[in-house]
């Protein structure tokens, strides 16, 4: 059912966790599952220079979170922003349909961090 | 948003694993989510003695699903049949309204694996 990528992110999930002095905090909702994703960033000249994530999601959240995360450091604001779902979806290997919902929950949580930085600026 | 009993069952779950001798197996999937649920049963003179979950699903999944097989340890298969979720999730103190079909899972898999072990015998 799951790719060996998804397996070993979910097993092995990088960036786990909260930022005590974050520059942005953003929460997204899954309205297909109830589920809630937390994304704390630290951001430095317009560079994303650290992100971790708290969520009680599912293991294809925890692994595209994982991912997600990962592939926005040192990406500027407007590239983390520009990151699909799709990209991180493809970069798993793939996800079963009914999961890939799940991978919208770091999208969006990316999303609302971002606008809750432009917020603060 | 989750008791401190689910946050418990969550990091410290009992029963993850899978039983090679099981006399019984059934499997769930959720409509709302697509998540799977697998359960493994030992029975000895209809009472079950052993029980074993795997699942990708959420935190709130993994939480109702040590609750319920260690509920149903010593149970008549009867009496493991007519658990409720609504029994783990009182038993779990509570979920959040929009995770209260994660719960579902391991009810529908506990009588999936029951139905087995009808065909079986
Ligand atoms: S959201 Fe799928 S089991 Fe909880």
């Amino acid at each position: 059912m799951y790719t060996e990528k998804v397996i070993e992110e979910f097993t092995n999930p990088e960036n786990v966790g909260e930022l005590a002095d974050a520059d942005a905090v953003g929460e997204a909702g899954s309205p297909t599952c109830g589920d809630i994703m937390k994304i704390y960033l630290k951001v430095e000249d317009d560079r994303i220079t650290d992100a971790r994530f708290q969520t009680f999601g599912c293991a294809a959240a925890i692994a595209s979170s994982s991912m997600a995360t990962r592939m926005i450091l040192g990406m500027t604001v407007t590239e983390a922003w520009n990151l699909s779902n799709v990209d991180v979806v493809d970069a798993l290997g793939g996800l079963p349909e009914p999961k890939v919902h799940c991978s919208l929950l770091a999208r969006d949580a990316i999303r609302a961090a971002i606008d809750d930085l432009r917020n603060r600026q």
